[in-house]
């Protein structure tokens, strides 16, 4: 993509209503724009980046047999009054049509998921089934003042499991589980990310948060290092030890919470009379699990700790674009521009061509702001030394590699 | 895919409370699922045709220049003040926090976009732009009884251009009209849509509805066959003859609108005070257009035209899967179907295997309902033959094919 293209500029600049680092790097580079606190416009570069968090989310979704689909955010009343948490929820928000009919702008969805599989599912042999959606979830926080760490709108991954009995469930919220640690890792995050005891609610002892570490989280966290997993403040009372090893997992951490997974057992389904014919013939209930991530507050989360002075860090596969050429003026600088680009796009690379008619400084600055892993200059004197310049946004200096070279470096790593 | 892994049934029986056909067929194929009147579930073969669809008006957006973004669906109360379409609009979904600040739920994002493109626009040279999203829309419709025709809540594909002139705009304007005509024709609609005047509004003469002939559809228009255009019943009294050859459009149809652009002019820009520096120095007013497709009702329209006693007759571009393959009891049809659907994929054709343990008869009825383009019937009949039975929906009877000359069949399509 030609960045000439993109009507988005960096600027150099902060919001000066904005105090956190992520909404200062992203509003910066262009990347997103506010509304009002806690609603944004995801830009071009921004909804690029969504969309990759997007893919492996789903990928990891489909990987342990869950299937997309897309549930509405206008909930009927009616479902809310069913679970009772119309009247108790007090963050949600609600609208209602000319004919008085009442809705509520879904926080969360168990309240339509639940009937929705229930039309489909006669008798045991239906189950497990597990589905998920992204969708846009809307949440009335009072204090907005993250960025993107906290959201009045933002699109969510919302997955909810069905089963027949607690053990099934119990496989499958590992198998969730599991899925989790591999969709961290691959944003970027498995260093600092920890599977968190949390509270479990009536139906189980725990749940899981995902917390990654950072000094903008609102939450704190017991890390055990041996055991890679933490404990929730909240817990932290009645759970001194690490429950996985016994030891003391002691190490206080400020943290943001990225995912939770959590056994809800039958507090949806039950009040929707959701049960099944089980294989003696006699009615069981069925048991669920639902398993979350903000998609935005990933995003938000992944700036907040990979960036420096000079602007945002992309892990490689989540950046907007993985390559970022500068053209630098020049005689030809624009024909091989074209040609590179177009051969790293044939290896499967996808890259930004910072094509405008701005001054080298500039371009370096913001490309560093931008924050793609990839930068290659183009210019009369690399075109005349017959090679490239290349860096990688986390070292501090260039080397001068030939195209082949250059392009080695994205077949290994594809 | 699995036919086994979706959670979803056919049904034998239409819902109750839809008259549409729309409705009952995609709801008797498991495409969609009814939440209440306006607000659907799109299960995963629904959302897989709405991918596609999206994927489609995506490309086309693209290569008239458009620039995807994702705009918030709450919208501060403020920016609809600013336009003065606060207080006269009536069909709008209106929710309020905590803390008694106000947000309409966008029917449409004018009042989002303008502010977000002025941001970053300092002079001429900056323009023209043009931005599109998918984002749902939130409409109150007071009899919502037409399925996908008429949603509440239903995404849509909204685009919209900002230019120094009007002359740029009528540009544009051209460029949009020509991109809307591929996408009716891609999606399988381009013989019965036609591009049809309506009322232009205070800045243009005419605006341009897409209107798709179907006894389904709730408006009129008049229909000139030697232009291939229509005028709308709504300006029929004043123009009784075709804006384009001056002949009489005097055929009479029933039909759906299933896009419209507009020229806006500064009714958006001008309350913004959205003006650049012109060449000269001085303020110019912006001038804008905007272009919308409603998704789902672009789907529900396909359904209502593209039918026959059996069900769906889903176009070649836009069906869930472009091959059913339905396995019939035997041994050795699972084996042959696993490596029938590899080939394929591997040509980039997306397999729907119906293997799932009932009856051959139900397995037919419910291909026929669901609609798929292609099927092809595995069975120990077909294998000792070294062949397979092939049928598109569309024909009355199938053939035996070699595996050679089915795989042809796909490799000559792409």
């Amino acid at each position: 993509m030609r960045q000439s293209k993109l009507f988005t500029k960096a600027r150099r600049e902060g919001p000066k209503d904005e105090t956190s680092k992520n909404a200062e790097l992203l509003m910066r580079g262009g990347y997103i724009d506010k509304v009002t606190a806690g609603v944004y416009n995801y830009l071009p570069l921004g909804l690029r980046v969504l969309k990759k968090i997007e893919g492996i989310v789903r990928e990891e979704m489909e990987n342990i047999g869950s299937v997309e689909l897309l549930m509405p955010t206008l909930h009927p009343k009616e479902l809310w009054e069913t679970t009772g948490r119309f009247a108790t929820e007090e963050s949600i928000y609600k609208t209602k049509d000319g004919s008085d009919r009442e809705y509520v702008l879904g926080p969360t969805h168990e309240e339509v998921v639940v009937p929705l599989v229930s039309h489909f599912v006669d008798s045991y042999k239906d189950l497990p089934i597990s589905v998920f959606q992204f969708q846009n979830k809307f949440r009335m926080e009072l204090r907005a003042k993250s960025g993107l760490l906290r959201g009045r709108e933002f699109p969510m991954k919302d997955c909810y499991s069905f089963h027949t009995s607690e053990e099934d469930l119990d496989r499958y919220y590992e198998l969730a589980a599991l899925s989790y640690s591999r969709i961290y890792e691959r944003v970027g995050l498995g260093d600092i990310t920890y599977k968190t005891f949390a509270a479990g609610g009536s139906f189980s002892k725990y749940s899981h948060e995902y917390q990654t570490l950072t000094s903008a989280g609102e939450d704190v966290i017991f890390v055990c290092d041996k055991c890679k997993v933490a404990v929730n403040k909240e817990i932290r009372a009645e759970q001194q030890y690490c429950p996985v090893c016994g030891g003391e997992n002691s190490r206080e951490e400020k943290a943001i919470e990225v995912g939770n997974i959590f056994k809800l057992g039958t507090r949806f389904t039950a009040p929707f009379k959701f049960e099944v014919k089980s294989s003696e013939g006699t009615m069981i209930p069925v048991v669920m699990g639902c398993y979350g991530i903000g998609i935005t507050r990933l995003m938000g989360t992944i700036v907040e700790v990979k960036n420096d002075e000079k602007g945002i860090i992309w892990p490689e596969n989540i950046a907007p674009f993985r390559v970022h050429i500068i053209m630098l003026r020049g005689d030809g600088v624009s024909e091989y521009a074209n040609i590179l680009e177009k051969k790293l796009e044939a290896i499967g690379v996808d890259v930004l061509v910072d094509d405008r008619d701005v001054s080298a400084g500039q371009k370096f600055a913001e490309s560093d702001l931008l924050g793609i892993p990839h930068r290659v200059v183009i210019s009369e004197k690399t075109l005349s030394a017959k090679c490239y310049e290349y860096k990688q946004r986390t070292k501090d200096t260039s080397e001068l590699v030939s195209e082949e070279d250059l392009l080695k470096k994205f077949s290994a790593s594809n």
